[in-house]
């Protein structure tokens, strides 16, 4: 039976993508792979890089993620490399950078592209919120912690899966897959 | 006449490096040259992955350098990211997540590589040192104002090259090369 793989070495990302894929009805599989990933300054660019590798690896009817958060007063740190800044100096690093700061605007991001039903896509999705002041909550993963999206008075840790992907950079990411790959 | 391709598009570190092969007898002239590069764990999988990325555009006789500084308490962070986190957080930013920090040992790391004399060729150099408390010094680039050598009283942006290449990651990178291209 057809199954969509999901290719990430996250398993947080992976839970929710096959989740808000499963509620529109696709079947999707996680495929726990790391692969080699460019620096670059968008997420798109990531992405698209990430497909060519992939396609060649013989791989197909693929997705997979890139996203990030991106904090407005620090220039958008630490945006596309986000997983590197976590595993280095976590949520904490991110709320000593904006002690004392007015400014807690934040955007998390996700790309999602692959390789489905023999043609490319990539399509975004974005939530805008705020950094908190302390961490809160204990599900999601990465900056959930410290990211509370407007309009909200949890964080995305907080949040089971389900409530997280109504509102999530990635559940809208996903969203526009799925709306994408009906219409194929 | 031969000339040794130093490519890199940070102009401070093709100075340095030219400036040191230069002492050594080594003609080399700057190639002003963004090209893509891996995310990756190290210095040397970014060199490994960039030299095989410029021998594939038909570059030769060339060496580049990926270089950043690992800062102890921060589990190394900037680390292989150094150039992005200047960017966006800047020394400013180093200097917010070490505050009240007792521990501000830090290494600065260079790793040279390239394709000469039908060879590929990396070397090492490092420097340790500690986190100023504050910015000191115009000279140099990136993170100099904010790291200061052990045994010394200076930082690096408080040195003229030749005093930074004397006992600097890159110096030291570059007398390592050159004691490599003497060989062949």
């Amino acid at each position: 039976m057809f199954e969509l793989k999901v290719v990430t070495s996250n398993p947080g990302k992976a839970i929710e993508i096959i989740a808000a894929l499963g509620k529109a009805g696709i079947k999707a599989a996680h495929v726990h792979m790391k692969y080699p990933e460019i620096r670059a300054d968008t997420f798109e660019e990531v992405v698209k890089a990430s497909i060519a590798h992939l396609k060649g690896t013989g791989l197909d009817e693929f997705i997979l993620d890139d996203s990030g958060l991106d904090v407005r007063s620090l220039n958008g740190f630490p945006g596309v490399y986000s997983a590197y800044v976590f595993k280095t100096i976590g949520c904490e690093g991110i709320l000593r950078l904006l002690s004392g700061s007015r400014d807690r605007h934040a955007e998390f991001v996700s790309v999602i592209g692959g390789f489905v039903k023999g043609k490319e896509v990539m399509v975004t999705g974005s939530t805008k919120g705020v950094i908190t002041v302390s961490q809160k909550g204990t599900f999601g993963f990465g900056y959930d912690p410290i990211f509370m999206p407007d309009g909200e008075k949890r964080t995305f840790a907080e949040m089971q899966t389900e409530q997280k992907n109504a509102i999530s950079h990635r559940g809208k990411a996903v969203a526009a897959f799925t709306e994408w790959y009906r219409s194929q």
